[in-house]
């Protein structure tokens, strides 16, 4: 499979840390040190005419600039995949909005239920569509965690701390591939790709729960008395205790499959939790500052969209400068929900003889 | 790719119409003629144990039963995919919730957003992955769709004619397949397989909205006071405009591309809105009543898990005398959230010589 453009999409202006701290009485610096993320994006339903309010806006322009990206016409395309945990609506799916959108149309349109190892699992599932017969697709990931959070200002302040942390962590955002089973020039070529459930008897570490119109249910709450029953749920010791080692082991399992020396590697996207948990599984994984590639820090975690933002960024500054230089990339993405292990081997084939 | 077995779940008893009139007010006669049903299965909360409640426990059910069907073990399995419209979580995907239960493990487990047309979003997606290497999968599609309607008595009265014959029209349930590249001993084997969203410029006809912990948002309401914005939206004259004619369609093409006359193929399974629009549709696509196989009367529209409920039904006599006699099946599915047109041909191999 070959990738031949990324893409990304963040939502109007960066939310720094002093505009979170201001609006809900924080300390800015308890914020920093506490995520490691600086700024996030996030979705407004009062934002101006053109600004992304939905995932499926989100979806579409980061569809949109792939496809130009691509130089691709809808006609050129057979099958549409989106990856997300946060859709617009639970019917129709916003893969078959965002289709009707982009132009798209007597395609399959696929939307997988994921999160943060949704970006594998799209390209996982296209790689098996070129395979069966397709010759060229769109993937894209997408989500609002904004909408996965409490509404009000108000409801906001009154997670408490380790709420807003939570709060301050995530964002919004949209990535995107254009991928193809053969093609002529510039493009990242998948030598390798692990996905695969690791959930047998540990429970979930991220649990998010929607409601019908009456909302959540009421459930006795820490003072005795009858609370809303929580929307979102993480259990970050085991996030902890887990991942570093998991995304270590992707590593190495990716390295081993193709041969490549993992102190080599140009370019290793590690898992995006925050800003310090990233850092963390870093130096747990034995990767150098200097082949990371991390945003989200500066994106915030927008779930789905990660793993398309790191590879868009880290290719960017190669399509500048297309010729055929055989970067290598090493992706992991470890998905703590009910633990997913995911991650993927990439070379850069500048579309010209070496 | 061959389905190897195939299985069926429908919770606790039948409700009838009578169970319905009593309990809401209204006439048994008159469900009977608006929405051509007998009865439907309801996942409930007070439901003695092991009765499934919840989507998750629907998908295992019909997982074990397609398994102990099919003699395989977690073991055999490479990839589990579970569609539905009705996840019982945004995150974790029940998917990887199901595969926990299930005791499948080490293997991507993929969870499609999907409605009437799930099953064969499903099926594409299992026969790509068996054409890129995988050598045996489970696909299962469940939905509770009483999850989707108002949850207490009271709202669900306060829905009016029109919203009591949706509520007696669904159904919750699921069904599921073992799907295998090559194999020996009987199996329906798919001949062609229509899928593609036709969604462009039509708007949806079906709407499944959901919310965080404060449910809908107040809306104007018709009488000029806020009420609660509707989480479901049915758009039944454009169904009924537009779905006879595009099950139409499929059948013709799927008949033209394997060469069969569509008068003598033994099952036709035909779209499952209700037992009146079933009737309808059926009619417009000049099948004959002994050769539509339509379940949606007894189990009621249960969406993901329909149409592997009308294979199951249909294969069940052959099974039971497991020569070669080579029916065959024309599965047609239009999903009417944003339209989707889908359908499979399908071929008894009884695993014999002929």
């Amino acid at each position: 499979m070959r990738i031949r453009a990324l893409s990304e999409v963040l939502p109007g202006d960066p939310v720094t840390n002093r505009d979170l701290a201001e609006r809900f009485g924080l300390h800015e610096r308890w914020l920093e040190r506490m995520t490691g993320n600086r700024t996030r994006y996030l979705c407004r339903a009062d934002s101006p005419d053109g600004v992304p309010k939905l995932t499926g806006d989100l979806a579409v322009e980061a569809g949109r600039r792939a496809m130009d990206a691509a130089a691709v016409t809808p006609g050129d395309l057979d099958f549409l995949i989106l990856t997300t945990a946060s859709p617009d609506h639970l019917m129709p799916s916003t893969a078959n909005l965002v289709a009707d959108r982009l132009g798209l149309n007597d395609l399959p349109a696929l939307q997988l239920t994921s999160g943060c190892a949704g970006a594998v699992q799209g390209l996982h599932t296209a790689r098996a569509l070129l395979a069966s017969g397709a010759g060229r697709g769109l993937v894209i990931g997408a989500d609002t965690c904004r909408k996965l959070m409490p509404e009000s200002d108000e409801a906001v302040r009154a997670l408490g701390p380790a709420g807003m942390v939570n709060f301050a962590m995530f964002g919004d955002g949209a990535g995107a591939a254009v991928v193809e089973a053969e093609g002529t020039g510039p493009a990242l070529t998948t030598e390798h790709l692990v996905l695969r459930t690791v959930g047998k008897g540990r429970p979930p570490a991220q649990v998010v729960r929607w409601y019908g119109v009456e909302g959540a249910p009421r459930v006795p709450g820490p003072r005795g008395a009858l609370v809303r029953e929580s929307m979102a749920e993480e259990d970050y010791k085991a996030i902890e205790a887990n991942v570093p080692g998991l995304a270590a082991g992707v590593l190495t399992e990716l390295a081993a499959a193709v041969g490549w020396d993992v102190p080599e590697v140009e370019h290793i996207l590690t898992p995006q939790l925050n800003g310090v948990m990233t850092e963390r599984i870093r130096e747990h994984m034995g990767v150098r500052s200097d082949q990371a590639v991390s945003c989200v820090a500066d994106t915030g975690n927008n779930g789905n969209a990660l793993p398309f933002i790191q590879l868009h960024r880290a290719v960017a500054p190669i399509t500048d400068d297309p010729a055929a230089d055989g970067d290598r990339f090493l992706l992991t993405a470890i998905e703590s929900s009910k633990w997913v292990v995911s991650g993927m081997a990439l070379r850069w084939d500048g579309g010209e003889p070496r």
